[in-house]
């Protein structure tokens, strides 16, 4: 029987394959030729695609892969001595293995602890410190995850309310959209809101969780931002040759909601999750279900138990003290919740 | 008509699509769940199915541009104070925008000049100075591309003999193999006879160009020059989350002689390409064609009247001066081909 | 009348001049002609004299700055991908403009936080993880300053408990020792002692602070971890020409016990200090002092009149919640000691 | 007997002591305390001094070695994925370890041949391409040695010439002037002359091989240039803490005319020495002596006698073919030049 395949779906919604939109959209791209690095007619219609999604005008850069995305759009946003403030569980402080600090030129993360996942604008505005000071890195940018990496979602109040700080120090706002579809269906907010809207300044938008193969990008709010960021795209490898076949993914992924109905898929699916869970003695939610990522604690025993049954459940996440995770993606079926729910019920009792 | 549009296609092996085995491993491979970041079936069997290819134990990485290949191989080979020697008109020197300065810390490309386009080992051995004194930058390795930047194809001897130079010197020798296939052909040499028989350690495997989609990869002969490489991997933005997408290209690619085929095929169309060239009086090649690259010198109102027809041809390459430039790929018909060389012959009367 | 610029002295040891045995070490080196870059005789016979007093053999690398001394030293401790844990308030951490994040090539400063200034054991033991992870920058290096931030001590015990969990881990252990000697003749141990013998495999030596113009070193205990410094060290500009005039202060400063009278008589009139504030009512210390540092609570308004009378007091360090600080060094007179004492005592009334 | 020394001096400027009035400053700052990290009052006052000496508003920036100034000048110049044109045996592209492409994060030098040692504008000019090509690093800067690195000195027309080919393009020009006071009196030009008022932008101000112990800055003719320049500064570990003992040094250097007194002393014993050589049969200059440095062509067999009677002849610089050399300085006397041409004639015979 396949169980356990089944089930490790919610270990990762890296593990999902891509939606089928999108890769009828890689197989028609494919034919006759195309202009190379980004030069083909799909890749250059890409800004005009997301100025309408997002209702201004924006640029963007195709990538293929989260770190490159974040990495890249914090290189345009910081001087290799330059601070960028992020939460000490963030993706770019715990799981890229210093690709910001390398495409930045030395740039420091400051870590900013919280219990919630989220930042704090008063936190923030605590610890930027040091600007005009020689002896300094300089405060540049301060980096939220929407949503974050607790599955916690940003209200719109809350996003403006960071951006105001950082651009009170004359900071930018980058935001990491690794799963901005889930955030964006979970706060029922228009791109724009959740985005240039409360202040945000560029945007890592993620494709590749949410039903594309590979696909991401580094999306500007403020054109004046992107100055030198084409060389910069190009020197880090990531102006891919026949870049049409990234573009076709992003095209079809936003294209008739597909984007919004696969995250509403993958939230529900956490809800489901989530509300199951609930009703189990002596397990607990570490946060709150907002988005597609539950966190709960599990005593070592069960998590043992699961495992032993199949299912790959993480202990605790790198450089952070991540309870165990499940993340659903825009194809996990109702059954393998179910499945799961029946199987840390029977491992907690 | 559509002629313009099939004409441009020789202006780069970049604009052909993926070929139709590759497609449908893509396709094949899009169902169910797979482990992220390299963890997956496919991309784990990597490894072995190269080293039967190289008929020695490798370790492959894959990547999603040549770039990338490029730049994260000679971070492998060179400390951020070397030097790495190449030709001038080396794609690493001159068209990657100081990618490899960037992912090395910043190692100096030494820039050799030829008329061929190829590295002469007697060339090579003057430049290579300054080992162990402190005030010079440290040679640490050698690039050569194969096929080279003028479409020459390096002989089995002719690698044997800088690799031998290099390893005098404590070099280790890096192979471009953007158009790896397409050399292999020509010199109707196996992937092992063609690599690490003649002594080089570290190679960029193209596909892009030959059929894929976009998948590259890193191979090292020498398992003992990996060290950190795996780091440098993930730092760099190249470890892509769905690997499967690209492990999955690389490995329809070399199944069944695919690569080789289609290479041989577009080598054919450059052999016609030129041959129909050596026939028009006032036309000159600029090189002898080895591979899928033609280079020729064209009078400047040539390169108009052919423009005006639709023709995207090149004028010269960046910081070198390679005349007007013609690439085949797996994909270039005859009738291309011909065509081409009506508009040549009726522009150069 | 003089008060302020006498006054002012206590606001950082690096105000101080350079003591009479260094300035006439240098003056007699200039005559005669040297070989350059470190070739001189002098230059040449730091590694014996350094030898000598660790009673172990060391490499020695003069450079002009401290900055220079740790980013250096960290450089030949960590990858680009490494992380360095050190204290949130170390001055690698806040007051070296990423320095080290730019020598290292963009490794990560992992900040830990303490009570008293000094990193816990235990502390350090929770935060080492994702070693062989490739998604985490991996950990390589502890670093230290002694004394430390807050002109605490460590003692020998609590540096061997700290290099023990950095060898257990993998790890190097770097000390940032810009007191170096201040801390030694407050532990009254022998510089071994409170080195290689404790675990310490390499130390920024400073000087400056304690008599000398610009000279500062950095010290291997250990041989193989020299490797490719030699080439880091004149990479970065530290490679002086002239090098005899910094390794003649360095050699006179080591000469005849000089840098522990030096470093003995900066603590005593820090103890006095110390000894004084506490008989000031509403004046309380904010660290026990130890070394030649005095952290003190002192209220805004009181600092305003010290600061109006001519006193330079700090308000609170870069990046850290330090307290106002006064420092003494070498040249300290008791007579400034008792007017900053009698000027805190008219203010806090 | 003390011969060898003596001759031994001949090798390089950087043999050296420096000189009574540069000491004495030395000494004489060494009283009382004084700001530290540049805010003392003597460095305080040396933008108002070379501004006078400059006759234009300069910005200065003391550093401690030639490399450092030169590669923190260039990282002002350059973005990371910038080309830097300079010539092939600059000591930049090959006495400096990779330096430049460290402290740019990764700039390319871009080497350029010719006869005479100098650039030439028409050679500049062809190099220069790529401008707004996202593929090629972009050209941002070009770096002339006056004087250079065969002691020949560009002529005020020649660097005119040269500074309006590279404003033409765009890119800002750099002087590295360790030899600066020796092209100055050679040209017998005024400071202004030799830099702004011919186009340079920045200059490598060189104090340390005329007369001071370790005493160099970046001077910018353009305030706009500076922008994060201070920070960079800092970074690099160049901005020491006691910095009154380097600026004191500068003062002294550019005071009463010393440093120009120093170069035509210095020139002077070149044109004896040069003199002399034209006069022993078999003895050719490998280029016309214009300033402090002589290159000669020397049999192999007289090299070897030369040094086996003591002196130390270099046979070729790195990376170039450089041949052998001598270097006078502000103290070469005139029995030196007579010892090494009598050893010359004798061993030429």
């Amino acid at each position: 029987m396949s169980e356990k395949p089944v089930l490790n779906n919610l270990a990762s919604d890296n593990t999902s394959c891509a939606c089928l939109e999108v890769m009828d959209a890689v197989i028609a791209t494919n034919s006759g030729i195309a202009s190379s690095y980004g030069d083909d007619a799909c890749s250059l219609s890409l800004d005009a695609i997301f100025t309408e999604i997002f209702e201004t005008e924006v640029r963007v850069f195709p990538v293929v892969s989260g770190t490159a995305a974040n990495a890249l759009a914090l290189s345009a946003l910081t001087p290799s001595f330059g601070k960028v403030f992020c939460h000490e569980m963030s993706h770019i402080n715990t799981d890229e293995c210093a690709a910001p600090e390398f495409f930045t030129g030395g740039a420091k993360l400051i870590p900013i602890a919280s219990q919630d996942g989220k930042i704090n604008p008063d936190s923030l505005n605590t610890v930027i410190r040091g600007t005009g000071v020689v002896h300094s890195a300089q405060p540049a940018a301060v980096s939220i995850a929407q949503s974050c990496e607790v599955g916690a979602v940003y209200r719109l109040d809350e996003i403006a309310a960071l951006c105001a700080t950082a651009h009170d120090h004359g900071l930018s706002l980058h935001m990491d959209g690794a799963r901005f579809a889930n955030a964006l269906v979970a706060l029922e907010a228009s791109p724009a809101e959740m985005t240039w809207k409360s202040g945000v300044d560029v945007l890592s938008f993620g494709g590749t969780k949410n039903g594309c193969l590979a696909a991401e990008a580094v999306i500007f709010f403020r054109p004046e931002l992107v100055k030198s960021f084409p060389f910069l795209h190009k020197r880090s490898g990531q102006l891919i040759s026949k870049m049409r076949f990234i573009s076709a993914q992003l095209e079809a992924y936003v294209s008739n909601d597909l984007w919004l109905r696969n995250a509403r898929h993958a939230n529900a699916m956490a809800a489901r999750l989530s509300t199951g869970l609930g009703s189990i003695t002596g397990v607990q939610l570490a946060y709150p279900t907002q988005s597609n990522e539950i966190f709960v604690h599990l005593d070592r025993p069960v998590i043992a138990q699961l495992n032993a049954g199949g299912f790959n459940v993480t202990e605790g996440e790198l450089d952070g003290t991540a309870p165990p995770r499940f993340v659903t993606a825009w194809n996990t079926e109702a059954a393998e919740i179910d499945q799961l729910l029946d199987a840390i019920a029977a491992a907690a009792v």
